[in-house]
């Protein structure tokens, strides 16, 4: 009985395939009691064997504020040290939130930089202790401080609503991510950082950016895998996950993590929407990564199954 | 910074409206702790209170096999009893196994039934301890015994795949079905028992069964409210939910409820699909709901509460 389906035309047309910036290490990472930079990397390593192309791998940030993203230099120096010698074609990733963080991230030989700005000013104010434009003013100064080598992916957080003022008109979100392309970052990924976003939110906004952008869409409503699903109709190709659904803020812990990279392979290996991840071996990271950190992962993939797992006899 | 939005337009458009059973008192509880006759009818009357207005309130099934399901006449009672004084257009649906569960269904003025059966000869056998032939034979007998008075709505489990068997081929499912029909079902329902669906299976499922069909979705896997919404791009406006996300095998507790009555609506909600259903009033009873089963409901809109919650300053 088993069914053979013709691949999946219902209109629109859905993607060959899609680009997978996995953010487990860094933003998955980041609320978990801290782990040490041997982990760290291991866990970025073993993601990049089950596929990974593209990967966060630390923030520089003071290790004071964020204990858990300690010696970030060290965890790239690991990753290096395994991509390096096979001269393999992963983009390594770091978060940095300002020149300092950027000058020893590019030290540290990252691929690449990733740094929010807030479109919700409130937000931007309580997490960063910065103006939207004192913020803004750090793409500018990172852009002229590490020069024009590096790519910098400007993720506008709140981009779909904040928990201070609510809604964020979908143009506001959008000229954040225009100031911050007028200051040298070379993409933009919008954030859904509360959950707050619905494919109608996903449609409004792509209305005034386009769909040349990144995704990073949090679960706290139970909406990241509708929303990645619509986006994908609507044109999107790029989006942010986190193994194992991990992330997101401490203070809803299990309710609010990233969309998890198993689920968004798991929907898009159905839909016949490459990615370049093998599920199993994710399954496999995730699983174990739930018996170090000694809890359960939000996946529902993760706690399931694939959908071609069959009942033990 | 308040953002105003159009209506959703981006294509295929979504309906102006979809009806939502609501199978909470009967689907959602039946995996529970035993709940006295009238709690269950008292949770039936707030769902009719917040905007639902067809129901599975009851299972004319043997209370020695199915405890958490005993007294349904005493159900339907209560529930009748407040219905009928205001002549609500609310239809009060039970599911019923066989003939003698139907004829008790009709005898305790139930508006419509609802029988099971299994896409999967596997799952129809452990479950109903029938063969799919069998469960088939009854739906002609229930008609044969209740006359032509009541609706009998079949759901056809395990039509996305099955524990078993694995996948369940479109044509095999849609071929129960019609065979539903045959022996004097009114309508029909699929339902993705064990979370197997992904839009691309609906899809290809209502290519074989047309769209005037419902939807009885589980979120195993995660996928309920993609599943949903795809079904509703391709033409689907029926779907079963239970409030909190409850029910679903008792073998995965907490994994895998039910679409939740609450995540469909607020999805709809900012869709500006209709429902009938008060989001407000429904995530006051899921609270309450999760406070009397001593645990948290699945829902995650439940979890993180709307989209509309600010943060308390």
């Amino acid at each position: 009985m088993s069914g053979v389906h013709a691949p999946w035309t219902a209109p629109p047309a859905l993607p060959e395939r899609i680009t997978i910036r996995e953010v487990g290490p860094r933003d998955g990472l980041q609320p978990e009691e801290p782990w040490p930079a041997v982990w760290r990397a291991a866990l970025a390593e073993s993601l990049i064997r089950a596929g990974a192309t593209t990967i966060e791998v630390a923030a520089f940030v003071s290790p004071k504020a964020v204990p858990s993203m300690a010696d970030p230099a060290a965890v790239v120096r690991k990753v290096r040290d395994v991509l390096d010698p096979v001269d393999d074609p992963v983009t390594v990733v770091a978060l940095v939130p300002n020149v300092r963080g950027a000058e020893m991230a590019a030290e540290a030989r990252v691929d690449a930089l990733t740094l929010t700005v807030s479109a919700s000013e409130a937000y931007s104010r309580r997490n960063v202790r910065m103006s939207v434009d004192e913020s803004l003013a750090q793409v500018a100064a990172i852009r002229a401080a590490i020069g024009d080598d590096l790519p910098v992916d400007t993720v506008v957080s709140c981009a779909f609503g904040s928990p201070y003022e609510g809604d964020i008109a979908p143009a506001a979100a959008a000229e954040i991510g225009r100031r911050a392309l007028d200051g040298g970052s070379t993409s933009l990924t919008y954030a859904d950082t509360t959950g707050m976003a619905t494919p109608r939110r996903v449609a409004d906004l792509l209305a005034e950016t386009g769909t040349d952008v990144g995704l990073h869409l949090h679960d706290t409503r139970g909406t990241a895998l509708v929303n990645a699903f619509a986006a994908m109709q609507l044109g999107v190709r790029r989006f942010d996950t986190a193994v194992g659904g991990l992330g997101g803020s401490p203070f809803a812990a299990g309710a609010g993590g990233n969309l998890a990279t198993e689920d968004l392979v798991h929907l898009c290996d159905d839909l016949g929407i490459a990615t370049g991840i093998d599920l199993t071996a994710l399954l496999a990271i995730s699983a174990q990564l739930a018996e170090v950190l000694g809890h359960p992962v939000p996946s529902r993939v993760a706690a399931a199954g694939p959908r071609s797992r069959l009942h033990p006899e």
